[in-house]
């Protein structure tokens, strides 16, 4: 089936977009002031250099400036900025389109031979500069797996099922619907993004609460490295040595392509159950969220906004005039005037599904919170996968957006929060702007939860992306300084590199950069991803350690 | 605190044994036949010959031949034997005692600077050949954990306790009842295992279906390297490049010693129950397991015995008379000719506990089982620690008994089942004498399932080792060949090195030995373990593969 258009200079479908309500104007009018609207250059307009030679690939392989200018990048700020400004820093040389793990093999081989770089690619929705073409002395291919997808085998007693790389989110539960199951893995990249992509990057769905990260998911997998095929076949568990499926799993492609995943899937669930909360504040919010986990019938959505989240959020929604009325007079109330919205979600047999909402009730009414009945839930759910659609239409309108995120035990959350917002606050501050600092719990463990922050600020012209940077690293700087990880599940990138030896150490990168460089002896694979400096090939240093 | 004694020879405390019952005699005698009893030298008959000079360590080292032969070896069958009859291979030169993470360091960076093999222990109860000092040139020095015990730090908001490595199981939960939390990890060894051993090795516990492998409790580790201390923080989630913890857990001490490990707790349970359930054959009994697993609730412990552990089971337990006429009578049903036992238990709230137990029996009644009620499930409970005593006892009355263990997903388990049971049987025929080949399915997942495999034959005097490799090497052949992991839980150590690239595939042999020279560039640490060559300090080969 041929696949539906995508936009070539921002998020997801060509024919879909996701405009700012006037009352979201409003809110960014009087909090941040006007800025400058970035529009966007139609792609004539966007100058793309001769292609260098490549070597002959043993795969479809185009080198047409539409396929180059479509494989250049991903989609993270900077990229977006880029791409609508027509000033994209490279461009690969050629694109290569590999039909099935042998020939991904083939081509590993002849690009290794030859001085080639590769970048992989597997949805394109990167928002970390994982997939941005950088310039550099190499030709640089892109090997995409756009055409490795479907299902390759199901196992429905042990109930897993084999997706080839670059089945898309869809397609992977398309498959999996006739027969009973599902996934369950929802990134809010869920329409764009692949199932290798997913492990590549160690990849969270908006229900990992109750589902899992991808991590938990993976039973198998299927790599093509230079040195051949390495197949790790589906196994419940093991103490075979480490856990080298794990090594795989957030490897960004510096270990070879993932060609193959065998996933955990589970039976399609008998009932859903939704609900929206309010609690007095982020505290409470994030008590609540805590006893459910920890107590247990854990939901299957834990998703909690801060205060500044919330009351965008509202700024943010049109309702009918008595509902909205409604909601004032809520949102009023003393005791909610820090009011932050929860919404629940439950899955699983009608029993399971009404004890755990009961449960879960008797928490957050102990909290303070207020149900707010099932709307707010339904209209997340409805409404999730159109999000990212609206920071084209702020950029249009003056606006700068972008979300980063990480994770840390409960006893250090409130903390983490606070570092954060005031970071990035000041880091705007000094370079004389305004910003809004939105927050959401999205992701909780028993031991924990990711916050996801969003940030909007009036654009400058021309120095959108300086902006941008100046908060990003504050914001960095903030979370590994405090104890969270440098991210929960957007990856490392090139944009996160930097910041990975300070979170896991100089034994850490030591550690990945032998495994690459035993992998990956010319390091031609996403060169300069994950690690900042791909390890050179050629003898080692006494001693084994990098210079 | 002065310990308990430990057995020197076999295992346990040496005040404690677990004789061979009568009807346990008779059974074996009839299936098996008498074999040559194996008795056990005195202490001061095994010949320690003189220890070679070790340079100066900063900690208490020990040279004396009692401190020597009681850090020889584990406990797997090869040592007990050569315990038993003196005859051990090789003997440390001496062992160290460091007492904090500093020494650790310390004590690694002055043996790396030396020409010495470190062997590193925990509890001591390897049964896979992970501690047992081998013949070389080097001089070889076991580091004990042994003093590195205790709580370290405990959050209780987030649920994490922070434990020295070398705590042993008794004080880890010691440490956390009076703050009403418990880990759950309760491997057969737990008495004598220590918390740094249960990662090294990615232990499980019988508690796993419900709580997780350790692999899934430790949430961060401290690792002494020779390069200095590698600290992976305490992370509920990240998607910062591989999970490097994973890389930890399950490296048998070849990356370096750890520490500390900071793992994720839970509050102790409200309430208990648990069953006997006779089911009428080993299918049938692992539909009742599958099905509790993928449909839930998960019982925190699942236990099934195939028809021959059954009745092997049944022969070991004396009972009184009248309960002993109702069990034969139930067992002499024509639907329980083959039929299992099947132990559940269930922990939670009262309401939890209650639900699952009346879900679970509405599954085993399907499937045609009789609920014997709690009496098995609480001997099993009361004497699952005393059972590896029995090995000692057997030895001293003429049979061999060892165990092996794998997993594999749910719709593969009964051919490994068949094929290892074979396997095993036939390579005892061929080589002249009986085995009693018993198996239960003990830790349970969504996908699959762990299969425990006990093995019981006839001495024959002097060939008690040739004996045992025979059957062992069959088995692990079936394993490998019908797509088990050659270890679900007991480890890789040197036992089952050889088959460890069959399973993880030549670049999962390249990944791992790249990252242990990364770490431990002199290869010193547990030569011989997990890797079946260490691998070589000095320049690589072009290209990055191992010779």
């Amino acid at each position: 089936m041929p696949d539906r258009e995508r936009r070539w200079n921002g998020w997801g479908f060509a024919d879909e977009s996701a405009p700012v309500p006037e009352s979201a104007r409003t809110w960014l009018s009087k909090r941040l002031g006007a800025g400058d609207r970035l529009s966007a250059v139609p792609e004539r307009d966007v100058r793309i250099p001769p292609a260098r030679p490549v070597p002959d690939l043993p795969a479809t392989t185009l080198s047409d400036p539409s396929s180059r200018l479509r494989h250049a990048c991903g989609l993270g700020f900077p990229d977006v900025v880029r791409l609508r400004t027509g000033a994209l820093e490279a461009f690969p040389d050629a694109v290569c389109f590999p039909e099935n793990t042998r020939q991904v093999v083939a081509v590993l081989q002849s690009a290794a031979a030859a001085e080639v770089a590769l970048v992989l690619r597997g949805g394109g929705t990167s928002v970390v500069g994982g997939i941005t073409v950088r310039p550099g002395p190499r030709p640089t291919v892109v090997l995409t797996l756009d055409r490795l997808r479907g299902l390759a085998s199901l196992d429905s007693v042990s109930l897993l099922a084999t997706f080839r790389a670059g089945t898309l989110g869809p397609e992977v539960e398309g498959a999996l619907a006739p027969c009973g199951l599902r996934l369950g893995h929802e990134p809010q990249s869920f329409e764009f993004s692949s199932v290798g992509g997913w492990v590549a990057t160690r990849s969270a769905g908006q229900r990992s609460t109750g589902i899992g990260k991808i991590d938990d998911l993976v039973a198998g997998l299927e790599v093509a490295t230079p040195g051949g095929v390495w197949r790790l076949p589906a196994q419940p568990a093991s103490a075979a040595g480490p856990e080298l499926r794990r090594l795989v799993i957030g490897s960004e492609g510096c270990l070879g392509v993932i060609t193959e995943v065998t996933l955990r899937v589970r039976p399609l669930p008998e009932c859903r159950d939704g609900v929206a909360v309010l609690v007095p504040g982020w505290s409470a919010g994030m008590e609540v969220c805590r006893a459910l986990l920890q107590r247990g019938p854990v939901p299957e959505v834990v998703r909690l906004s801060d205060p500044d989240e919330t009351s965008f959020g509202i700024a943010l929604t049109e309702l009918p005039r008595l509902a909205s009325s409604v909601r004032n007079a809520i949102f009023g109330l003393r005791r909610f005037r820090h009011g932050c919205l929860l919404l629940l979600e439950w899955a699983g047999s009608l029993q399971k599904v009404t004890l755990a909402r009961q449960t879960a009730a008797k928490v957050w009414r102990d909290s303070g919170g207020l149900a707010l009945g099932r709307t707010g839930w339904q209209r997340w759910l409805d409404e999730r996968f159109r999000h990212p659609y609206v920071r084209d239409a702020l950029l249009s309108a003056g606006w700068g957006v972008d979300t980063l995120e990480t994770a840390t035990r409960w006893s250090a959350l409130a903390a983490l929060h606070n570092a954060v917002r005031e970071a990035m606050t000041v880091a705007a501050q000094k370079a004389g702007f305004r910003t809004a600092v939105l927050c959401h719990l999205s992701h909780a463990y028993r031991d924990g939860a990711s916050l996801y922050f969003t940030f909007l600020w009036p654009l400058r012209c021309g120095d959108e992306i300086g902006q941008w940077q100046a908060v990003k690293d504050a914001a960095s700087e903030a979370i590994i300084s405090n104890g969270g990880t440098i991210t929960h599940h957007h990856g490392v990138g090139t944009m996160h590199a930097p910041y990975l030896e300070r979170e896991v150490g100089e034994q850490g990168i030591a550690a990945l950069a032998a495994v690459t460089r035993a992998l990956d002896p010319q390091g031609f694979l996403n060169p300069g991803v994950l690690l900042l400096q791909t390890p050179e090939p050629g003898p080692r240093t006494p001693g084994g350690r990098e210079e």
